[in-house]
């Protein structure tokens, strides 16, 4: 009797919330959220960051290129650059709309909406932790405070968003409260703000879905990473019913970061496709992270998403020869939709003979099954006794080949007399594991 | 009226699923994991690793003094010297156990209970991708294949993992009947992994939460990092009745690898610290990331989880002064336990003047605050034309005390005619609004 899997050919209809048919959340923005690209706000919170103007214009016009529904900027009152880079932005004409972040301050929003923003980001502390230790206030002075900025952003004819900072670690009933008053009076959007990266994925969960019964307007979020939750945060929000991911390009921003827009795009590609293909230029995203990493003098991690040098590599034999035979088995994302490319390794000690024979096939050699097997235990051999790189692989799969045109039988590469000696050794080994 | 939250001292109490007091789990093991350390069998899958008999036992001594519960090593029928390898890190007495990792195939079994390991971990592929271009097996083959092999393991009188390959695109009637007939026959543990990195957190906690209530064994979860979520859907298995987590040095492993050992210890000691930090040697992560990152020359990530440059790096002028009042009001986690220090970062245009009299009283230098906020715009001043240095920043300090106290005005540092130029103007702008 076939298996329940076997007679359909859906292959995962019956995960809980499963890609495809499974349970799906009626509250879900998946696949319809925005992203508010912050690299020239948080982003320029991140120790090496110095964006001088022309910069700050080259990594906009790139993130307009890219597709980011917002880019939001440094707070004008922060120095009298910031302000005057905030005014050369808004002239460029974008497409995404200009946000600039302010404390929750009427000096601060007189000096912002006169930038000409499209928005004005409003925030304010309001864990205990902050109220001490930062602005000092109480919930109602944050209250009526909040409602006279929005008050007077909104009278501007430009969007206003108030936030609340260390959302998570605030008195669930004071957030509720605040969010719901600020609602009232018309913020087009709240925010919640996971400031210092504490956060889980099912508390987000939870709190969005809590927000999303108490307010009409959009949510926002914003997640630090520094308990590696920042992107799985952004997405348990959406699935919740958040509408808007708060991103910067690599993740840069205070401590080690917020989500990042690339990463972000690998977790949103992977199960909604459609809507991130259709909406965002992800072949830009290389340029985009090459051009911040050389501005703020970084290095692109060796594991980072989508653009690692790594992101696209298969090693191990068994995944190699399923790559091989279709890319989706040990693959969730195409790396052709980033511009980038796969790349199936072969030569190491885990090598499988369906990578070898791949690989001879690419350089136009072709052989019988035994044949393979036993170039790809010669492969092996020398690969157990030192690191070897691709050309390696190809002289020994050549010289195996002419070998056996020839009737022949010369060195497979040039080896030290002990490197040689330590290869006949293996290969003995390895003929006898062959042919058991 | 104080609002709600001031009236008590529990800071987060009401927050859905919050630290300290909120509604918890019955099911979590958050507070009682155990890692199974796979540098050695996922991590020599990534494309950089090659491993050396001795660097593999330098590796696995590091790691047993970290304090891992277990050490995964690669099969021993992938090589000769992977077998040899794993008999060689048998015999070193380490208080860890160690675990080899092999296909459901009788044939690689009996070579594994050889080697001496303390227990074996069996995985097979069961999604329909991976049974047609990888095995080519059906449901019941693999059921008989799993339980001859769980049998002759357990004869052995060693410990044997079952595990599923790519279990989140398989079909969960299937999954849950596979390891329901391991668990009866008595498997320690049975294991889910998400070997292509498709998983999101709620489908993690909802498929283990699942079989929790299928199983009795032990429940060991693999989360790959391509979609982000590697971390967050480790902390989530635990919360769902998970057992064990697989982690590899920096993550290393197939394409962009695996939950980070240094990542989920971020995570645990964020909101378990008394269980992390009594369990494990959290000083060491710093050591054995560099050896490993050296083995397989990789840098460590500029945003690394606790050990990255800027992990706990403080920039923006809010931050400072309230990280300067009480860390915790921007700190989850204490970088004193992991051997790493704080750093306020003082020398941007971001900076307050809180981070300034801070840096002075460091430089044992006494001063008003009105002079510190005058020093302050200064160093903003200069920030904002050229990025600068902590001893640009410095000199500036010691060169408006030495001023204030001989009452002449000399230069604040040594600049080109330009910037002096450019500065003078900044200074002008600056003196205007901090007096305005």
């Amino acid at each position: 009797m076939p298996s329940a899997s076997e007679t359909g050919t859906d292959l995962t209809s019956r995960n809980p919330y499963g890609h495809g048919n499974g349970v799906s959340d009626f509250l879900s923005n998946v696949s319809r959220f925005k992203i508010i690209e912050s690299t020239l706000r948080e982003g320029e919170q991140f120790a090496n960051a110095f964006f001088d103007t022309q910069k700050k214009i080259e990594i906009a016009r790139a993130l307009d290129e890219f597709g980011v529904d917002y880019i939001e900027l440094t707070n004008p009152c922060a120095s009298e650059q910031s302000r005057l880079d905030c005014e050369a932005i808004c002239k460029l004409g974008l497409k995404a709309k200009i946000l600039t972040h302010i404390r929750c301050h009427m000096d601060d929003a007189r000096i912002a909406v006169a930038t000409g923003v499209d928005g004005v980001d409003v925030m304010i502390g309001t864990s205990s932790l902050m109220r001490q230790h930062s602005h000092g206030k109480d919930i109602e002075y944050i209250k009526k405070t909040a409602i006279e900025v929005i008050n007077f952003v909104k009278s501007q004819g430009i969007e206003v968003r108030f936030s609340t900072e260390d959302s998570f670690r605030s008195d669930l009933v004071d957030l509720l409260s605040i969010y719901s008053a600020v609602d009232q009076v018309g913020v087009n959007r709240v925010g919640v703000a996971d400031t210092i990266g504490c956060a889980s994925p099912r508390q987000v969960y939870e709190l969005i879905r809590v927000l999303r019964g108490v307010v009409s307007c959009d949510i926002e979020t914003h997640f630090h990473d520094d308990a590696g939750c920042a992107i799985a945060n952004a997405y348990c929000a959406l699935e919740a019913g958040a509408t808007h991911i708060d991103t910067s390009v690599l993740g840069i921003g205070e401590r080690n970061g917020i989500t990042p827009l690339g990463g972000l795009m690998a977790r949103m590609v992977a199960t909604h496709p459609e809507y991130v293909k259709s909406k965002y230029r992800l072949d830009k995203i290389k340029d985009i992270e090459d051009l911040v990493a050389e501005a703020v003098e970084i290095n692109i991690p060796f594991n980072n998403y989508i653009t690692g040098f790594c992101a696209f590599t298969h090693k191990a034999g068994i995944h190699a020869k399923a790559i091989l035979n279709d890319p989706s088995t040990y693959e969730i994302i195409n790396p052709a939709d980033f511009g980038m490319t796969r790349y199936v390794h072969f030569a190491s000690r885990l090598t499988g003979w369906n990578a070898i024979r791949s690989r001879a096939q690419q350089l136009n050699i072709s052989m019988t099954d035994k044949q393979y097997k036993e170039c790809t235990a010669k492969i092996k051999a020398l690969a157990d006794i030192r690191p070897i790189a691709i050309d390696d692989a190809d002289s020994i799969i050549r010289a195996y080949y002419r070998n056996i045109q020839s009737g022949e039988d010369s060195p497979l590469m040039d080896l030290t007399a002990d490197e040689a000696a330590q290869l006949a050794a293996k290969e003995k080994e390895f003929g006898e594991v062959a042919s058991a």
